[in-house]
This record gives C-alpha cells, sequence and structure tokens, in this order.
C-alpha cells in the first residue's frame, strides 16, 4: 500500500489516532502499527486495557478486510472480537500484526498478534467480518 | 457500592476516563456505565469503533469481578474477551450494563450489554477473568 | 412449531441423533432439547466433553436461525460458535435451550444454556450465523 | 509421546472414540489427528457439523494441556471454547493439529487447524485451560 494512503489513515480523527496507535504498513496480506504505553492505555491498577488489544487487533483487521473488499466492490462489518490476553504490560513500546485467516466473497476473518520490546505475545485476537456488497443495505 | 467508590473508579485516569465512559453503578451482581459518543470513539467511516465496545465491556466486568474478588483476598485477570457487533451507532448516548455468568473461586465469567437511546442491543459480550488468591505470583 | 417438524428433526441421521441428543420445541423464537449423559459424552476423565456442549449450543442455534431463514428464503451458514465451560457434569440429564440475541437480514446470533438436572449452569455459548440467500453461490 | 500412549487415548472409550477420530501425535508441542467424515459427523444439510470441528479442537487442545501439566503435578480444566467455520465439507478424510499459544502455569492457550484432503483450512479454533495444582478442589 502507498505510504500516501498509510498516511491518510494515520491523520484520520477517531480512536486509533486517540490512542497514538501508528500504522506502518498495510496490505490485503498484512497490516502492521505500533504505539507507545501510557497513561490513556492503562485500566486502574497501572497495566494496558483489555479493550485497548482488542482495538488495537479491530484496527487492523478491519483495514485488511477493507483492503481486500475494495476492489470488489465490497464493504466490510466487524461482526465478533475475539481476543486472548496472555501478557500483562505496564510500559514500552508495542506491535501488532494481523493477517487474513480467510477472505471469502461473504465473510473474512483476520488473525492479529500483539508483542513487546522483547517480542513476547502479550495477546492475540480474531476479527469475524462481513462482506457487504457496495449498493446492498443492510438488514 | 457506596457512591464514594464509584466516584473513585471515575477518577482514576486511563483508558476509560479517556473514553468518557462514566460508572453510574458497582456492585458484585450489576456494573453500570454510560457515554457520549465522539469522535474519539470513531473507526474511520464515522461509527463506533469495535474496540471501544470491546473496552467498555472489559471494563464493566473486570469491576464486577474485582467486588467479589476483594472479600475473597483474592483479585482478578482477564483471560478472555469475546464481544459481537450487533448494531451500528453515530452518535447519541450509550448505556452498558454487565452481570455474572459465574462467580467461581478460580474464574469468573461476566456477560455486558451495550444500549443505544432507544434501548436497542447494540454489542454484546463475555469477558472470563482468572482468580488470583493474594500473594500468589503468575506463572 | 408442529410436532411433526419436531419428529423429523429427531429422526434425521447425523451427529445430534448419534449423540442422543432430543429436540423438544423449536421456533425462531426458542429451540430447547434434553439428553442424557452417557459414556459416548465422555472425555477421558469421565465428564461431558467441551465438544458436546459447543456441539447442542450449535445445533439450536442452527435450528432456530433456520427456522428464521425459511420465511425469508434464506438459508444460514454457521461463521463462530464460541463457548464457555461453567460445570463439569458425570452423568444424568441435561438440558439446552437457545434463544436469539439478533435476526438480521445479512447475519444472526443465537445464545444457548445447558444446564443440569438441579438448574445449574453447565455451559453457554455464541453461535454467530450467516443469511444467505437462496440462489446466492457462497464465494 | 512413546506410542503406548497415543494407543492407550485412542483405546479409552469416549466422544473421541465414538466419533472415529485417530489420535497420531500427542506432545507438549503439537498433537494431530485424523478421522474420515461419515454420516455420524454430519448436521442434517449433510456437511460436517459444526460441534465436531469444535470437539476436535478441544479434544487436541486438552491432551496437550495435559501433557505440559502433569510434570508440574497440575491438571487442566477447558474454560472456553472459540471456533471458527472456513469452509463446509461433505466427505473425505480431515486432518487436525494443535500447538501451545501460551503454557503459564495458572493458564494454557492451545490453537487448533482442521484441513481437508488438499490442505485447505476448514476450520480453526482456540481453547483456553485452567491449571489447577493437583489436590486443590475447585470452587
Amino acid at each position: 500500500m502507498p505510504d500516501a494512503l498509510v498516511d491518510r489513515i494515520n491523520q484520520t480523527p477517531g480512536w486509533t489516532k486517540e490512542m497514538g496507535i501508528v500504522i506502518l504498513t498495510a496490505s490485503p496480506e498484512e497490516v502492521t502499527c505500533v504505539w507507545e504505553v501510557g497513561e490513556r492505555h492503562h485500566q486502574p491498577y497501572g497495566i494496558v486495557h483489555g479493550g485497548v488489544h482488542s482495538g488495537v487487533i479491530e484496527t487492523l483487521a478491519s483495514i485488511g478486510a477493507a483492503l481486500v473488499a475494495l476492489p470488489r466492490a465490497q464493504r466490510v462489518v466487524g461482526l465478533e472480537n475475539h481476543t486472548s490476553f496472555i501478557r500483562a504490560v505496564r510500559s514500552g513500546t508495542l506491535r501488532a500484526a494481523a493477517r487474513p485467516v480467510t477472505r471469502g466473497r461473504t465473510s473474512q476473518m483476520w488473525e492479529g498478534w500483539i508483542r513487546n520490546d522483547k517480542g513476547e505475545l502479550v495477546a492475540q485476537g480474531h476479527v469475524r467480518l462481513l462482506c457487504i456488497d457496495e449498493g446492498t443495505t443492510l438488514g
């Protein structure tokens, strides 16, 4: 994906920008990002809130699935996000990547991994998305 | 739960406060909250980001499970968050509630629902949490 | 749903019959069943195998969703099954029920509960299904 | 894992044997199996029942996690099974493998994949398990 598009995604206001999550690369095969853990990501005990992990995986899966859908004149809608928490994190740099498990015409599934500075797995998740033909109204 | 404790939760810095999510009530039987949808909750197409829904359910489940764990000299650790997206939301007030499905000594599961102004279900999720006896180190 | 249809479901060969699971009622609002725990349901330690619980919830959700889809000239395809295990069971009669969480035109979600003789929750699960218009080929 | 142990698992009566699922290899790093699709695996439309896929992944994850737990004087209890269905199967030979995502002292997560004759992914799932020290009574 051309850097111009990644730049545009990173400048779009919303949850991902609010959280300081920076998309590094985006293609129909893989989407990656990085962010610096800060107070805005914490739950009350000072570790990264599970919802931030779920949200990062949702962000990557949605971008990837949209890149698959676009040339098919489709858009995607997230149905289910299932994220497993493996290791607590208090601070440092986190990196994440998502890759497709299936890219069917009616549904896609993307899998994502979040890793800490040492490359250890922090969280892993799956997002199932519905593919909708443009012009179709959702019931 | 005394209002003083709810107040303290609402003043604690972190993801939940950052997102403008306000806890209304919190007990070992139910935790509820409310928030006003804004740009900080959006994905690029202007609808509430799935990660926000996952995160709200994680917040409520974690508070509830902690209230169950506390008098048992336990703390809780989130293991899995599974959130299903039912209805897209662009703006307005969202309300959520979580209630326990099981409150065992080794694990708890809490279920949460997010509803829009009209009371329609927007998202539903489940969080499985591990209960750890205080003094135990996690492997 | 007329008893004749429930009878026909119960006589159809396949996994559900193999497991001795008997459908009691089936409508677009609720599907229920009962079964007697035996050796065929056990994992090696003599408790009911988690896959049996997942499968029972899949059975009920699929029947219910199909009953919703039929009058719309749609069929349904299961996308995701997420089942949580609450209480180990060795023997006795188990009963289960599933009810819809959403019955949209593009996807449905059904929720199911399995309970023991005492009415205690044994397992709870969710199935997300895709609705396909008849005549459409899956990509 | 010595063949003698795999043989013993395959001879143990219960759901896995009932379904004709044959364990091929079992170690703390990977567990694999194979089975021939037949009527006993079908849902009413003649495709493999989702519960069979969930159950196969549960079987493999449980064996693997138990092999990890044993030398630690622990046993494991399945908490959550989340299985995603990718491709419908009517007949043929299916093969599955599961590998650990995390093997912590308090919980494990195993991931499994089911593939058809052509090596195409049919289903993928995750099982989260609790590790219990022997001698501990579950609450």
